[in-house]
């Protein structure tokens, strides 16, 4: 089966030296994946309006469905979000009067006045829809460029999160209709190449499902099978799936034992 | 100053369903940071051989001084990275002797036999240099191709730091001889967007360095100023512009105080 496909751009030269860690990407990873999305790509590139708009040159001739892009829509001389989708597109820049109403209303609850830097908040690519940021100064927008649906975000997490919460889960959840169904088991007793020749040979028959053994890094013990697909027809083969995994493990190797897990 | 410049790449689905944090990106970006490279983009991509390979086609056309991978060097059928790279950039796989050598010691240390899917671990580029991975079964590599050093590291994180640490580290500052310097302060009593107009009339005055203001997040309190250049110039530049910044500040901005910080 074919998803519809996604990439996560996260802006920000914090991200690039290594003072933050993307947990942004993490989360909107997990929110597209459980939506139905395959995410091709994550990319954190750096705050420099011509390296970015190279950047999303490519981008569009990858033709994703859709690209969800995090920071960079502050006051600040480095937030070039919305310059650098202008000069990648050819949209303009255009004051948006609703967006321009909420960065109002944000500084005016703080007894702050709107400055140029502020303003510039306001000012989104051209057709753009406005994505309220109950949070923050900074409002979200969406647009539509060569087939491609753009959700731009702010960095901040908790901005992020409200928004994507608000404004765009249930309408990729209309859009998709194909929510992930996923099992996860827990193996004890064995090295995780023991068990590669037995997930090589299941996989081969389903061709559509996630099928990955990786340590368990919390607890340090043990080998996790994470197996999931989209779909009514991706729940039947991930418990078939396990199935056959869990008895081909058993018969073949005696000293393991297996677990379920919960999330 | 033109800095040496270098991408991360890190293959692995877990990365982009939300499974798992990108913290190697974060080690690394920091790390190659503070040797004086600027980290150009950090991309997470699937295990996908077609897709990855045409990844790194796009990568080598950017081509940056220095490309580090982590993630699928082990034993399981989507450990891929080998496998990618060859296809990328036509080198091919033979069989190394000296990792060869390292993956029998590690798996005999275990009582375990070299079954196919370990001495897959074993097949390096041609013209590879063996990394020695002291915590897990597969070695690391380095090779050059195109004019890019790529090195080739396992994605487990205790894995990729001792490889980091004991046979990368020490060689690339040899090669840039450029370590970097950074101060920081933080800001009570005013929010970030008050504080723009300032920082880009000094950053007009100091292209070299990087100048950037940030929330916060650890205490949710303050704006924190994090200024960084690189050599000798750099540290003096660095000097300088934290002092003009510290006074632009405090003559326009009447509320505000300022606080060292420490790492």
């Amino acid at each position: 089966m074919n998803l519809p496909t996604a990439e996560i751009v996260c802006l920000g030269n914090e991200l690039l030296i290594g003072v933050t860690v993307n947990t942004n990407a993490t989360y909107i990873g997990d929110q597209l994946t459980k939506l139905g999305y395959e995410v091709r790509r994550i990319s954190a590139i750096r705050d420099d309006v011509d390296l970015a708009a190279d950047f999303f040159i490519e981008l569009i001739s990858r033709k994703p469905s859709l690209t969800i892009i995090t920071g960079g829509l502050g006051p600040t001389y480095d937030d070039i979000q919305l310059e650098v989708l202008s000069k990648a597109t050819g949209l303009e820049l255009k004051e948006n009067q609703e967006a321009i109403l909420q960065i109002k209303n944000y500084y005016a609850k703080k007894n702050l006045k709107i400055t140029k830097e502020r303003r510039k908040m306001g000012f989104l690519p051209e057709g753009s829809e406005v994505l309220e940021n109950n949070v923050g100064g900074a409002p979200g927008c969406y647009f539509k460029y060569s087939d491609i649906d753009f959700y731009c975000l702010p960095g901040v997490p908790t901005e992020m999160k409200d928004i994507f919460a608000n404004c765009i889960r249930s309408s990729l959840k209309e859009k998709t209709k194909n929510e992930l169904y996923e099992e996860k088991f827990q193996i004890f007793g064995c090295v995780e190449s023991e068990l590669a020749p037995f997930i090589n040979e299941i996989k081969t028959n389903y061709q559509n499902l996630y099928i990955k053994s990786h340590p368990a890094y919390k607890d340090k013990k043990g080998i996790v099978i994470h197996i999931s697909g989209t779909g009514e027809k991706g729940k039947e083969e991930v418990v078939n799936a396990k199935k056959m995994l869990q008895e081909v493990f058993l018969s073949n190797l005696s000293s393991i034992n297996i677990q379920e897990m919960k999330d």
